[in-house]
């Protein structure tokens, strides 16, 4: 299935101490090639909403394997995909989800951050996904 | 209730060799005229959240017997269905489901299709339902 | 993700012909090692209520690697997993899900079949496996 | 909301140290005193419907503020609360759920563990409890 725990929380991990060191507070959920979670964390006094738009951008990361915010671009009034996000129970699709490659360039899950502007989420989920780069 | 395994499965081969001609990965969905899912394939490597937008197409596409994309120009901001994608647990309204009639030219099911851009998506669904004409 | 399609759809044809043969109308549905669906199909004139049973119990069997049955064992009343039904969207414990195994003893997918019996349904499943040993 | 991240990873570690140590695959999630997800891991070929219902002990726990087990022995046919595992969105009612208390005896969160026998659950979702006592 993919990511292994110990890869996941090593991303986990890289996104959170990002987190800190930003000064925001962060929902951070990873996701195996299944889209099912394997570790999760949420940061004190976070935002407690914020908890299903991290495992929905993780998720829907994995889903169709690009950055989230590539599908909102999308799913706009007019766009192709409008209104994706009813699908699969609920997507989320602004940034803060991205696909993580093993070292073969295939991807093997996904990490979805939020809990502060969508810039910041996007920030602290690539922190998370170059930790793993290269493993 | 309409369409027969048989000849869903003529319609998911049709789209299935289509897809592998055009070099795309789907899910290909059909569903019979109460909109209940007949016959499934999701080919290797097609996009995980496409599978439920394959389905949700197929009966969309049955729900209003009309395909996903007609109903997509009607549910934008301001459009006289907006945001009819709320109802029947979810709907996918951009292109890639078309209802499928019998030889008498009535609808007997519909057919869904997702994996890549919605203009693909439809061409590969038409697929599917050309190989039914005339049964 | 583990089975592949053409994988799938061996053990979908050899159920269906094992259906056939006993004169039973089943939904028959195999997930990949993710529990995702992958093919699926409904003969004619299978029970409605069946398609989601079916995909419940292929479901159930990969998320605990074991037949339904065992599980259903032990979520009697009084039992060790009583009420585990009500996890993961519905559970379906009783026969007809057994996990399907590669060529090197691991699990890659599950089988699940609803429309008859649970005697029925489990023998049609089995009929499914056998059609994949040692691939 | 109680349990802080700091003392959901302490009871989390504790936990999958316990469950190496006894040789199973464990699912261990903390919810704070919101009942709301704070951390979770998921062992690698840990079986899958336990992500779910791990979530779940832990959240019956904390709704009930008792060991899950507890609510399991009044939820059977004939009990007091005879089937509440139907509300709250799917409640989980065997062992493996368990309040964490704060130095002051109060309740402030709860672990929940599943992917074994429910013992062996139990088992490890008290370490987690244990690695929290007097903080």
């Amino acid at each position: 299935m993919g990511i292994t725990l110990k890869q996941a929380q090593t991303a986990v991990q890289a996104a959170h101490e990002k987190a800190i060191e930003m000064g925001v507070k962060m929902n951070i959920a990873v996701v195996d090639s299944g889209a099912n979670l394997v570790a999760f964390i949420r940061m004190d006094d976070a935002w407690l909403g914020s908890l299903d738009i991290s495992i929905k951008k993780a998720k829907t990361a994995r889903f169709f394997d690009m950055p989230t915010g590539a599908i909102g671009g999308l799913s706009q009034p007019g766009g192709s995909l409008y209104n994706i996000e009813h699908s699969n129970g609920g997507l989320i699709t602004f940034p803060g989800g991205i696909p993580i490659k093993n070292s073969e360039g295939q991807i093997f899950g996904a990490i979805g951050v939020s809990g502060s502007t969508v810039e910041d989420d996007h920030a602290v989920a690539e922190a998370g996904v170059r930790a793993l780069e290269g493993q």
